[in-house]
């Protein structure tokens, strides 16, 4: 199974497209030289390609297991992770204080974006600790930074989020586990989770549980929500794991597909847990875990879309089956036309959507280097347009892998088949791509569309440049700003029910308006006639146009929906 | 898992909306009354619902195995399948004289439906029997009809297709299994073939195997091949089933799904087989064998869109989660417009996908019954728009119904990951989605384009009936079927590659105004403002308008997918 991690395109990205230039001028991230940057992406490509790669299979067809209540990862995992740890790649963003390098966090998403397609599963528990990490920076006591924070930079510890429960999934204030005083500062959680990615394993010394719970005074709902670290095995007084605390996996559930991912029914009965942040505030906490963790998961399925599209490109250039069409062709399927465009839409989608992972994860580092409101707002703006498009983008394009395979795509010799299982998950988990868009249009939009309007005017200004050069790609990307636009200024005049009823296709339009801005953008980067500008070209010709539909959906209100009565749907 | 045969819609649709009075009123369906319809429709949803939807489970978890060479079907297939063959609805269609009912085709595809939403895996056995009966009906001699029809009408046996070799897949004629005369009238058949489906299994008493192969004086390609039945066991003087033929399981394929359906690897080793039809003739044999198979194929997708959409129904009716948005909802999710949009959509998009599968049907009987060339090409234009709108709707309903699960969509235990990764073949085989394209845009647009105009002078006709009662929707409808006439206008003048180029999406707009098309008149036929109109709105004002895109995408041409290079794709 070939998997070579483009780093190429991430270097011409970061140097050209997505604005990354700011972030290494400012004063946070002036480590980050261009010789660093550089030489980050090549090694971690290598990283990725040569011990993160060959994992993929095996995690697959002997996925992880429990076993007398212990979860014992896929062969070749351990090692695959220690090499993760080792490199000191886990906690490459994270504070140098507590061991970490400091750097952006649009170099570990490119990391994230190059293990996920070399194998999603062993990618997921890098960035469980990854949000723990950030979680912990933002809301810990000092001890509780000094004991876990060096651990978790490391990766001799790993981390999780202990969100959902069988009542309380996308309604986390629905949540039922318990935490109560144990009178030493010290709490007693009880409760049951599930969901729980990486839960167990036997990769690291230990798992740190960051778990969602309600003191006995919380209120009903998010309000009342409390945030606890609990430890597999409670650290003793040097800090080292020792006694084992009141918690244990139940089961793991069958999934269609991502095996090699644990994921863990967990019970906590009584276990000792200490309090992260204030009380009653856990949400607020868990959120800082969960957006960059968000972006991340957008940055699983571009990693996905890349692995699935080389492997359908490496099937249709060896695969031989009547006569070619060409005159000079290579005389493997890749020649046909409809194969060629399903491998060019894959590589188009692929190539925009890691551009708006990355330009999002831009904006996250200028906010947390400046502090400014205007960057703030455009990093939370773009991060449910990342998550979905990213996740959407992997689950289109594997499916697309699976095509140009034809029958060797359904089989699972060839690997197209997991692509298709893997990435499946990551459109739900980390909140539904339907929940990304109702953030999007609500919570998002409480400016009034400003950080829209303003992410728009920048799409027009670039595409004004480049009408001389660019002429018909520039206009097409400058019209379909302006149709976003309009019907941005709709959406924003809208109840509430009217813009949930068409968030998702309004989260769509805007993501495929994006990409065509950052294929735009490519092209005049490269200049002249060039590769990119033909990319940009196939994806602001024949995949741009959908963002009318998109919009026309999303502006349909809500009054459609229930048309039908809930009777009338029955059959 | 609740599934529940759509009568209702199969009445409705064949009364007011396909045109399928006609082929009642045809004296070769004279005996489909009224009556006769309704009855057979309501006891194959009664077949679908009580025997054979709850093999649906166990065909996934408990899949067909290879046995000391011999196929084991999954617990309870064989009773299954006995009651299918039992109730005479495997050779419904078949010719009286050899034990058929001689009813249309329509019927059939309309049960074939039904138990493919029921259980895929179990109802793909009775398709494959039914491409058979066809095969041998329209190319066997007198002496091989009256041996194998009244077996396989009866379902005693069943039948095969055995075309694709390693080598050759969508290029059958690359094929290179030999036939060599014996001397005795039989020929010895030799070579290997994969992806055979239901090879072999356990659930009746002889496998009839259409076999293509090339006589040692064939050319190479599709015309020196020739068509041979070769029996698993081959019928003695009294047509039992006798003496073992040299043919053998090698093994079987480990699918993404549709695990109770075994995907063969067949070796056959000097197998004894009789010839079908003339020498050479082999694929005009097996297109007719296929004709109807793309239709039935095209079937299963809506089957289990039907299957998908109703398991997710009953899901959002019984999950709670967060607080309702409506005042007199449900207080369950389908309460929020999101999932409502998702669920509203699985409908419409079935319906529609039914409507047309139904319409090439009743085209095809009316073709079998008048012998009609206008009838012919319109059952011919409109078999690979069935095949793949059908398919694409049960890929593309499915992977909604994951979604409207959440989390329980991605674990095994609902069954709603089932549905996803069963109908993931559909779009591949019996020439995958971009091969139908491909014919629809070349073989059957070489009467340049009158078929498809004809079909577009009566959605406008009808388009224009119902503007004075349904203003915006009958509008909308007409202008959309004026876009495709201009697509298809411009598409009749390219050369292949560029109309191959555009093929696939071309071939989705002509499904999406299509589908529009069967919603207004099921909109007009059910009159006023019911639920038909409703769901009428909601196909024509949120997924039609996605022709344009599509057709867009149509008319790109060729050259900008060979613009980039095959080393510029490489990463």
């Amino acid at each position: 199974m070939p998997y070579r991690s483009p780093v190429n395109d991430f270097q011409f990205l970061l140097d050209h497209v997505v604005g990354f230039r700011a972030v290494q001028d400012t004063e946070k991230f002036a480590e980050a030289t261009d010789e660093t940057v550089s030489a980050i992406l090549t090694e971690a490509g290598k990283l990725a390609d040569e011990v993160i790669a060959p994992l993929q299979r095996v995690g697959d067809t002997d996925g992880a297991v429990l076993e007398n209540g212990v979860v014992r990862a896929s062969p070749g995992f351990r090692e695959g992770y220690q090499a993760m740890a080792e490199g000191g790649w886990i906690g490459m963003s994270g504070d140098p204080e507590h061991g970490g390098m400091g750097l952006p966090f649009t170099l570990t998403a490119s990391l994230n974006d190059m293990i996920g397609g070399a194998c999603l599963a062993i990618g997921l528990n890098p960035i469980l600790s990854q949000g723990q990490i950030e979680a912990l920076e933002a809301h810990a006591s000092d001890e509780m930074k000094d004991l876990y924070l060096p651990k978790l930079t490391s990766g001799e510890w790993t981390g999780t989020m202990n969100l959902t429960e069988p009542q309380a999934g996308s309604d986390v204030g629905a949540l039922t586990t318990k935490a109560v005083p144990n009178g030493d500062g010290t709490y007693a959680i009880t409760g049951q989770k599930i969901y729980i990615s990486w839960g167990d394993h036997d990769m690291a010394d230990n798992v740190c549980h960051l778990v969602l719970a309600r003191l006995p005074d919380g209120a009903p709902g998010t309000k009342g929500i409390s945030l606890f670290m609990v430890p597999k095995l409670i650290p003793d007084a040097d800090g080292k794991p020792g006694q084992a605390n009141d918690l244990r996996v139940v089961s793991l559930e069958e999934k269609m597909g991502l095996h090699g991912s644990p994921t863990c029914v967990m019970s906590f009965e009584g276990a000792t847990g200490w309090l992260v942040g204030e009380e009653h505030a856990g949400m607020a906490a868990m959120f800082t875990m969960m957006n960059n963790a968000r972006l991340n998961v957008g940055v699983q399925g571009v990693g996905v879309a890349e692995g699935a599209y080389q492997h359908a490109l490496a099937y249709a250039l060896d695969r031989k089956q009547g006569r070619t069409p060409l005159e000079n062709g290579t005389g493997t399927i890749i020649d046909f036309a409809d194969v060629r465009r399903m491998l060019v839409q894959m590589r188009a989608e692929t190539y925009a959507a890691r551009a708006i992972a990355l330009a999002c994860s831009t904006a996250i580092d200028m906010a947390g280097a400046t502090g400014d409101k205007a960057w703030k707002a455009r990093a939370a703006f773009l991060t449910p347009i990342a998550k979905s498009y990213g996740t959407d983008t992997g689950i289109k394009v594997a499916e697309l892998g699976v095509q140009v395979h034809g029958g060797m795509g359904y089989v699972e010799e060839t690997g197209a088949a997991q692509y298709y299982r893997d990435v499946r998950v990551t459109s739900i988990y980390e909140g539904t791509n339907g929940i990304q868009a109702m953030d999007l249009v609500a919570r998002k939009m409480m400016d009034g569309g400003d950080t829209a309007f303003r992410i728009l005017d920048e799409i027009e200004t670039d595409a004004e440049a480049a009408r001389e050069s660019y002429g018909k790609l520039a206009e097409a990307v400058w019209s379909a700003a302006e149709t976003l636009r309009e019907a941005t200024e709709w959406l924003v005049e809208q109840d509430l029910q009217d813009r949930f009823a068409g968030a998702v296709p309004f989260q769509s339009a805007f993501a495929r308006v994006l990409g065509a801005h950052y294929h735009l953008r490519s092209a005049v980067a490269e200049g002249g006639d060039g590769p990119r500008r033909a990319l940009a070209a196939f994806y602001i010709e024949r995949l741009l146009p959908e963002h009318a539909a998109l919009l026309e959906q999303a502006r349909a209100g809500a009054d459609g929906l229930y048309a039908l009565a809930v009777e009338d749907l029955a059959v």
